[in-house]
């Protein structure tokens, strides 16, 4: 499985339908431009000042350019394939219902094909019977329990991110954290155990056991290649100001 | 790979660091409900009515019983991983960035073992550089452009969802939408072939190749056992109607 690119990106077109909250309208918009789509449609929408939704941070000129339609039967009229979305699931019609990873994965075929709408309804009652008459297959988000919906907002960023995300990414390689050297880690456990002496925490009859203990213990700790230097300035100050304190003490 | 169970979400501990808007806090608070989380903390917030938070739908409880801590360092002790989110990824600390496909998976793991910590900063801010000193690790949400972040309330669901997601469920099976029979599609077809020679659309002479066609075109619609029946009962009576019409102009 591959990662979506530009040119499917731009073959989706998201459907807010029946809107009530022009803020959710944003909050589509800026999920939209978080995730590279572009394409909005808006079908009589409960506010028409959407345009100026201040939660569009950063998607102005995504809502600005959204397409309004009459009917969601304009909405789709391009469309191979057409997708409705609920988090409530129960539905009269004899629609396939599919959870959002399964139904991702059938849309990016799709969107290799040609335009898929995604339906999304209102706030309040979601996709009308009519609305989903339109539709091929609705799409669920696998919520735990269906009788408490999604926020709008909430859900169209669910089905983009899924969408967008990618597979691959599950099994990343390890963090690009450089760990420290053996050299230096080493250089570490032997400015401690110098202090651990010089503090008097180490018996001297135990010495070699504990050496050891130190060892092990400073392995545990995964040193960054970064971080080894910044502790061995800490340990040398430590010696340094131990020595001074000692020669002090002496000098007393 | 499975899905968390009941026993894993109890032990993560949503912290929601300096939010400004209450509205972010219910949004949160809707998403957890909707993905089986219960545990909020709410560090410093800007506003302290945010148990009123209208968004929170559904959620109201989990939001009353959300801890007040004074401090990051309060809300993250009893957890044996600290994670912060991102969606803007630059960071001055020398964090591991993980991306959420991968790094949910990290969380999934830690939870078997313990409480877990998941923060996220204010709308503004994001977590500031004392919050992330907390942090194992950073996660970072696979926006597009790291130069426009996430509703907070979305980056929320997201990473909630991430969670809660079956990768299993990629692969389902095929929708539970019965096919009819051979026999009932044969039927459709009958009744079909019926209406068009009674209506004047089969030419008598090229009825037999004509009758081959439909019969392919009818199981192309793999019409449902469901719809099987109804799509009988519409031929009949179109048939019934092309009788009584034929009949008539008969008796004229």
């Amino acid at each position: 499985m591959k990662t979506i690119g530009e040119n499917l990106r731009s073959q989706l077109r998201v459907v807010m339908v029946a809107t009530r909250n022009p803020l959710n309208l944003g909050a589509a918009a800026r999920a939209m431009a978080n995730f590279g789509f572009s394409r909005l449609r808006v079908v009589n929408p409960y506010d028409v000042a959407f345009r100026e939704a201040r939660s569009a941070v950063g998607a102005a000129a995504l809502l600005r350019e959204a397409e309004m339609c009459a009917t969601v039967t304009d909405a789709v009229s391009d469309c191979r394939l057409v997708v409705g979305t609920t988090s409530v699931g129960h539905r009269e019609l004899q629609h396939p219902l599919r959870r959002l990873e399964y139904g991702a994965r059938l849309i990016l075929r799709a969107l290799a094909q040609g335009p898929v709408a995604l339906l999304f309804g209102s706030e309040k009652f979601g996709l009308s019977n009519d609305d989903l008459s339109h539709c091929h297959w609705l799409m669920r988000i696998p919520t735990v329990s269906q009788d408490l919906s999604m926020n709008l907002g909430q859900a169209v960023a669910l089905c983009l991110y899924e969408l967008a995300r990618d597979p691959e990414a599950v099994n990343a390689r390890p963090a690009k954290v450089n760990p420290a050297t053996a050299g230096e880690t080493e250089q570490v456990t032997a400015l401690l155990m110098q202090a651990l002496r010089d503090s008097g925490y180490v018996n001297p009859l135990t010495a070699a056991s504990s050496e050891e203990k130190v060892r092990r213990m400073v392995r545990r700790l995964r040193i960054t290649a970064h971080d080894a230097p910044v502790f061995m300035g800490m340990l040398r100050q430590i010696l340094w100001k131990l020595d001074t304190a000692t020669s002090g003490r002496g000098s007393e």
